[in-house]
Formats: C-alpha cells, sequence, structure tokens
C-alpha cells in the first residue's frame, strides 16, 4: 500500500553514513602532538573553540579544522611547521575520506521509499555533503535533498512549505536531539531519534530546552516495523 | 507593464556586493609577515594552493583561510604562533565585515523588481552566503535564492528546471565569465558580463573554453535601460 503522502526526513551523517569517529580520530591525532595533555583536555579545549567559532564558521569540516589549529595554537609550547602541515592533513583527509554506509541503511531505504516520500536534511558545507551524497548512492531513494546551515525549526518549516508538506505528514529521523528532534516537534512534526555510537558534544546540550517526549530507537533496523506499526494512525501517535 | 515571465539571475560577490578587495588585502597582510616575499610571489603562491585545494575545499572564505595558512606554511623561513593566529583572524574578520553594496544596486533592484522576477545565484559556503544576503536586505526584491557550490551548466539547468523557468526566458548577471556567463550560454539563456574592479584570477581562467559573444556593460547603472531595450524582442538578441 503506497502512502507517499506520509514524509520520512533523515539525517545524514551518524544517521545514513558514520561520520563523528572520524572528528574524534582527528582529535586523537592532536593529543599524538601534545603528549602532555590528556585527551579530556584536547577535547574541551577543540570544543571550547568550536562554540566561540560556530556562529561565523558553521557546521562542517573546514570549520573543525580551523578550530583544531586555533586549539593546538593555544595548547601547544613549541609549534612546529610540520604539526600544523599535519593538522592541514587531517582536515584533508576527513574530507577524502570514502563513504561507510551504517548497516541496513541502504536495504531499509530501498523498501521505505517504495511505501513513503523519502527528503534527506542535512547541515554542514554544501560541497562536502554533495560529495558524500553522491558517493552513498543513496539519493536513488531520495524525493527531496536538502542541505542547510542550520537545522532550526525556522529551517524545517521552510522546507516544508516549499515542497507542500504539512508537518502532520512529516517525521524526522536522526542522532541530534538539538538538531533532528526538538525543532521537528516544535513545529508539529513527528520525531524518532536512533543514537549513534558517538555525540558531538553540542548536539547534546539541551541547556534549557524542554523536550517533549520522543521516540527512541535503538538501531534504524527497527524503523520500517515502527513506521508500519504507527503510520496508519497518525493522530495515535 | 509586468514582464515577470522574464527572470534576470545575479550573482552576488563582486556584483551585488563588494567580496574581492577583502580577499587581496588579506594577502597584503600576508606580505607584511613575509616582507622577503614580494607580493606577486605571495598571490602565485596562495593562488596555487587555492587551486589544488579547490577541489575538496571549495570556495569561499574557510577555503580561502586554510590555503592561505598553507600557502605561509610553504613561503615562511620562521613560522610563528602568533602569525598563524593573525591569519585565522583574517579569515574571521573577512567573515564578519560589513555588507557594502555596490552603488546605486538597491534603486536598480528596486525598479527591476517590479517588472522582472529576480533571482540571486551565489556560489560558496552556506553560512557566509546567507549571512551577507540576511545583512544587505536586498533579499526582499528577490523572488527566488539559490546558494550553490559550483556554477556549472548542470547547476544552472537544475536551477531553471526546478523552477520552472525556461533557459531562452532568463537571463544572467555577473562578474565571471567562467561562473555566470559561459555556462548561462551553454545552457541557451542569455548573459551580461559586468566586470567589477578585481577579478580573482580562477574566475578569468578560460582555458580550452570557447566564449561565445556576451554583452559587457562597464556598470550596473546600465542594466536596466539595456533590459528594456532588449526584453521586449528577445529573438532579436
Amino acid at each position: 500500500m503506497k502512502r507517499k503522502s506520509l514524509h520520512i526526513g533523515f539525517d545524514a551523517d551518524d544517521t545514513l553514513w558514520h561520520c563523528e569517529d572520524l572528528f574524534l580520530e582527528a582529535q586523537e591525532k592532536l593529543q599524538s602532538l601534545l603528549p602532555d595533555r590528556s585527551l579530556q583536555e584536547i577535547t574541551d579545549a577543540v570544543y571550547q573553540v568550536e562554540k566561540q567559532n560556530l556562529e561565523i564558521y558553521g557546521y562542517g569540516v573546514k570549520s573543525f579544522t580551523l578550530s583544531l589549529i586555533e586549539a593546538y595554537l593555544a595548547l601547544s609550547q613549541n609549534v612546529k611547521t610540520n604539526e600544523i602541515g599535519q593538522l592541514l592533513e587531517i582536515g584533508k583527509s576527513i574530507l577524502e575520506s570514502p563513504i561507510r554506509i551504517i548497516d541496513d541503511v541502504e536495504n531499509i531505504l530501498k523498501n521505505l521509499s517504495k511505501i513513503y516520500t523519502l527528503l534527506i536534511i542535512t547541515k554542514g558545507e554544501l560541497i562536502d555533503q554533495q560529495r558524500k551524497i553522491r558517493l552513498s548512492k543513496l539519493s536513488q531513494y531520495f524525493d527531496i535533498i536538502e542541505i542547510v546551515a542550520e537545522k532550526s525549526a525556522d529551517t524545517y518549516s521552510q522546507i516544508l512549505e516549499r515542497h507542500k508538506i504539512s508537518p502532520q505528514n512529516f517525521t524526522m529521523i536522526g542522532n541530534s536531539i538539538r538538531s533532528d528532534i526538538q525543532p521537528v516537534l516544535e513545529i508539529g512534526g513527528r520525531a524518532i531519534h536512533i543514537p549513534y555510537k558517538h555525540t558531538w558534544r553540542h548536539e547534546e546540550e539541551c541547556a534549557g530546552w524542554s523536550v517533549e517526549p520522543h521516540v527512541t530507537l535503538k538501531s534504524i533496523r527497527s524503523l520500517p516495523e515502527w513506521l508500519l506499526k504507527t503510520s496508519f494512525n497518525i493522530n495515535q501517535f
């Protein structure tokens, strides 16, 4: 039974493919350049710099690389040319990394795309997100692909309005409470949280939010059954 | 007389507002850190690095900042912490710079928007382009705003198709032959070149292109008259 009027939005990084582990590895590499510092000190410092820069840099790998260099300058007693060169290389290696689709995702999307209208809604840098979408070969399953600078309630409203989708017919799937769950609930959509094994601290910070109850699934494998069970009577959700 | 079926696309950086001069100033600042190098050597080195990185970094200020640091590492005999800090600050100051609209642009857009459907088609980083569009307060004159990673013939085709605009009804205005003129002529649209006082070398490189004849206007001030003269009989163009 086709229910194409139901629209399922998917976050991409850490929902469709692995991503956050590369940023963790990068910080481990930074620690190997600064053996006097603990990994905790490194990740704290990088996160402080990232947070300060977020408003002007936005999200993505280039922003991260610039913040990594800034944190290194603050932490190192003895800045070395080749070490800054290594940090630039770390950034490039993330940008050139092969795509690693999360287990079973392709099969699940293939089946869901026969029943529902699927969207990718991902935040970050255009060129990097487009590269990953292209390499993933998953775009064939999606009707709509949106790359945005920030996932706010406004962003979601604009996307749904542009594509004439009612929030009541929209369910968002993602690993971030801040980006994928909270703003979608706020505009009257449904949202399903599927945590990734690592979460960037920024996505976990919920200061002052009242996160309404939302559904959490352990794995994307449980999604098709959950959708089938609930989508026939959305008002009960 | 309303001719809203005619669509006029505008490039943004160096067409609606000043931009390239900030990148030139940044390279002059880099030269002040490397007094043994001529400005020509600096701009050559930065451009070589930018070109090498273009495919993975894409366009924009963060890409430029990363390439500026990479060029500095290659050129400097004596890398200093505070100098790399200064390069990071240069990048941030570009990202935070006030918007400087090119003379008469607002008035021209205001008048043209009464007659034509106006688009912004700009390439670069989402967050930076969105900030500039917001600060410019020009978005009220535009029906469609598109931020893209690269301005290829494919990009233009996709945009026109998405908005159901026929290339015959589309005219692009911009300062770059590579990005604003050539790809639009290729898909059967019209294009008007309005050179800016500075042009980034990349936008001038036309290796292997056959740039068909196109209209060049000295200033955006001549645009309304030119459009009026030609748009009533597009087939004669």
